[in-house]
């Protein structure tokens, strides 16, 4: 049971949480924080949290249990905001699609990265955000990936992995590099392709008609181009090398297929496709 | 009434024409062609074609409607066929995602363009395929475009035209090339960047464990590259043209964004990214 649960950031990923461990009778004091009024006004009158603050310092105040679910450009701010005021058993953990720059941010806040910290990141959301968006069920059968460092309180992470599991996650650890590459590839890439793409598009002189003949593949195709860009700009700054190094593998993919077309190579072009529906029907396969 | 339509083709999408003409009850029989013995048997198992046969020649005999519903590589095969075998009145149409090798394909075939022949394409589809995935409401609400040429007879066109709208479509004419570009922005750039995508993961030596960690937004995204290998070959090699201009024109802005990232360049990429998700939730409201 947590006594006393701080949510800094009560938007999809945090308010999710909180309604997921509530429905499990998990918590028996959800404490919201952010930056707007409303929100936070909305968070409680839906029942996410029982009370809220706009002081991260006051949020954490004896609190068993910190989650960080601010976008990745506030959570040095958010860091320095609470390093006073922690319990020294409070154990904090995030919801920050890169690993990296939060023990980055959380090293350079408290000196040293604190061994109750334990980054985590799951991976679950939709293009929609904010509390409104946000639903129990969020992260039923969705993994969730821990990326503890050698110095994480044992105790930490375990409290941490139960918090998931009760939502009905499936935890996995790994390093904090391992993750941010793997990321790059499932994630991040495709969010620029996808952006890159609508934003292409939207700059030709044609751009409304063409939109109008687009049709369900475009639209699944597209849809997590109506991401929040505000998050995703921080992603893109705080993975920048492992992303650049995907962005890189890609180019040398599509300049191969753009060669094959121009010069008409029908064989090369199969193999292209007939290799990519194989994995991806395999992968489908895999996550059912 | 459609008194005789002939189907070359029987898969989702001649399948699916031949189930919304029968449950309009606009069409009195149903002739299918096609290579493969056991997906004709299943067509008229299911109800979908009255009879059929393995040789084009004999399924146009005395068809007052013909639709030729192959891969693109096919259709020129299938115009040298049937073209000693058309009535005078008979009027042709396809369902070809590229206007311009089609009317490339039946000029050769048949010395001239025949007027009785309007060139089309359903902008309809699922990743499936065979006659086992085609329903008769996929074409309900969705957009056929029609490429005449001048000498086409306005009499086929508004034959053309009708059997579409019967089926619950929408017709629009345009321009055959301009079909062609628009069609490579929309439908054919997008599908070679998800069969790129996933064949570069899948080349990574840890690709079992990359798309264990792929999450919703990635199927989605995906979803496109389980689309049919062949069929996206002839796609490729068809509008070689106006897809080179579409992938060089994504280039540019990918190598934009990919430069941006590298140099940290925030307020450039947050620009890129509101743009894109701006156009995108407009062109998903316009579409509804």
């Amino acid at each position: 049971m947590i006594e006393r649960l701080a949510i800094i950031g009560v938007g999809l990923i945090g308010g999710s949480l909180a309604r997921a461990l509530r429905a499990a009778g998990a918590v028996r004091e959800v404490v919201g924080c952010g930056r707007a009024l409303p929100n936070l006004e909305k968070a409680r009158a839906f029942g996410v949290i029982d009370r809220f603050t706009q002081d991260p310092a006051e949020a954490v105040r004896n609190a068993d249990l910190v989650f960080v679910a601010v976008p990745l450009g506030a959570m040095r701010g958010v860091f320095d905001a609470i390093r006073e005021h922690l319990q020294p058993e409070t154990v904090i953990t995030d919801g920050g699609s890169v690993k990296g720059s939060v023990v980055l941010d959380a090293s350079a806040a408290f000196g040293a990265l604190p061994p109750r910290l334990v980054p985590g990141h799951p991976i679950a959301g939709t293009e929609h955000s904010g509390v409104e968006a946000s639903f129990a069920e969020l992260y039923r059968n969705r993994r969730v990936i821990l990326t503890p460092l050698p110095d994480t309180d044992p105790d930490a992470l375990a409290r941490v992995q139960t918090m998931w599991e009760t939502c009905g996650a499936e935890v996995t650890l790994m390093s904090v590099a391992h993750h941010d590459e793997v990321l790059a590839a499932t994630s991040h890439l495709p969010h620029m392709l996808a952006f890159g793409l609508v934003d292409a598009l939207a700059r030709m002189r044609e751009n409304d008609e063409i939109f109008r003949y687009a049709a369900g593949g475009f639209r699944d195709f597209t849809r997590i181009a109506s991401s929040n860009p505000v998050m995703w700009r921080d992603i893109c700054l705080a993975n920048r090398e492992a992303l650049s190094a995907m962005l890189a593998r890609f180019g040398v993919e599509m300049t191969d297929l753009a060669e094959s077309i121009r010069r008409a190579d029908g064989d090369h072009l199969l193999e292209i496709f007939a290799r990519a529906k194989a994995a991806r029907d395999r992968s489908i396969e895999q996550s059912h």
